[in-house]
């Protein structure tokens, strides 16, 4: 069976990194219109060879969608009008209510499953795809009862063989949870960068005093561009509401330093620690 | 020669841990109003019995001060009251103005060197203790110039024997840049943490779709809500400005997105991505 991976990225390039296996009876083939990508996806033996993405659509009987979100809103319809009744088509982006409508009356949307691996890591482009990747995540399927079944099977076998269990939400739901849970942190460790890059300028030296906590709230701060400008762009609503509930609670924060309120501040560390039974249930990447 | 740990949580259960090696030419006592810390530094092997503060001060060569900064700060007049010139004192709290300041005019000042190891991890108490904790990381010295040389080269010896270099910064300074890259990582942890248990109330599953990025951007929320209240007030109008600052840049990012200003929110993001050659000099905890 034949596969095409369109954008061999982290999340594209580690895909084709776990399906490409020697044993594999897939085929795995890259769409790219990044050259310098496509050619380190062959160096890196993450995928057999290149084609066009309408060779693809000819040939493949699967086509994952890996490019950045807005991509994947503009191609998808693009896609889904040139595919067959034996082929099935997913992607794996971040956001997934404007990918959905995008082809929510398409006539083929019945072959289209949405999807969204929950995984990666700051880095980006084939060089970052490694395998384990996947492995004790999660995979979210949207609006599944939209999808044929034996299509929404194929893409849970895809992902089981990852090591990854899907979930079923609705792309609401989905894109809501995500600005929290995801795109927030995100957002939190960007403006965390600037405030320090800032300071920087003044004092030279304070960059010899950044721990490894430091590290760990801005790792997030060297994430692509290209790929979380589009994240942001289809998750606007929801994004600036989860942000504008952040700066309030910073704004507490600092409210309680300047009333000198230590036994607020007390009570709301207390209650920030709760968040340590949330966070023994997330599976660290291992490389 | 005796060395006395006073304060045995993390930072000192692990200073305690790497002196008391089977082969050490020191013998490592505990100091700790807290009981089952005590009782769990005995077990855990981190020193070799417990004394009274005052026991300490009679016996030791040495006196480490590691409980949170207000107690420093607190008990160092009284330490210094206490000490002969053959004895050194130093502490290992995450901020320096006011406990320089607390015995800044006391005739034993030139037996005390105010000292930060920049080191730590999400974790509390003896338990918490581990070995390698310090390695390859950097130790602060402030105000070394109102300390006796040979108490400075002590204090150096020691760090440098759990694989720390010792560099030299006058106590504002160190304030106002820990206030930066790391006070205000904690304090954006918290209030990340914060947010996403408030929706939690709404949205029970949530926390399913919690993924590696929160988890590295909201690990600092576990932190200790003793340690950090004390380490915010003794360094409340530094951590208030960078909290000021931060907080502008998330109202600049909220401000782009409801703008839809992507153009503006890429800039942001690529400027963002520069501290990646600041992340890069950053040596990762190892357990």
């Amino acid at each position: 069976m034949k596969i095409a991976v369109t954008g061999l990225g982290l999340i594209g390039g580690s895909i084709a990194k776990e399906l490409n296996h020697p044993y594999s009876k897939y085929t795995i083939f890259g769409v790219d219109t990044n050259e310098s990508h496509c050619e380190q996806a062959l160096e890196l033996g993450l995928v057999e060879s290149i084609k066009t993405l309408d060779e693809a659509l000819e040939e493949c009987q699967a086509i994952i969608l890996a490019v950045p979100v807005d991509g994947i809103e503009k191609m998808l319809p693009y896609v889904m009008g040139a595919v067959r009744e034996d082929q099935v088509v997913f992607d794996v982006g971040s956001t997934k209510a404007l990918i959905c409508k995008s082809v929510s009356d398409h006539p083929m949307r019945h072959r289209f499953v949405a999807s969204h691996p929950l995984a990666g890591t700051e880095f980006s482009g084939p060089k970052a795809a490694h395998l384990n990747l996947f492995r004790g995540k999660k995979n979210i399927i949207c609006e599944e009862e939209l999808s044929d079944r034996d299509a929404v099977e194929f893409v849970e076998h895809i992902f089981k063989g990852m090591g990854m269990k899907s979930y079923f939400l609705s792309a609401e739901e989905h894109d809501k949870h995500m600005a929290f849970v995801s795109h927030l942190s995100h957002v939190s460790s960007f403006a965390l960068s600037q405030t320090v890059l800032d300071i920087e300028k003044d004092e030279k030296q304070i960059f010899n005093l950044a721990s490894t906590g430091f590290a760990s709230t801005a790792r997030l701060a060297k994430c692509n561009p290209i790929t979380w400008t589009a994240i942001f762009e289809k998750n606007i609503e929801y994004l600036s509401e989860a942000l504008d509930a952040y700066i309030k609670h910073c704004q507490h924060f600092k409210q309680l330093l300047d009333d000198r309120d230590m036994k607020g501040m007390h009570e709301a560390i207390v209650k920030a620690n709760e968040i340590d039974r949330v966070l023994k249930g997330i599976v660290i990447n291992k490389k």
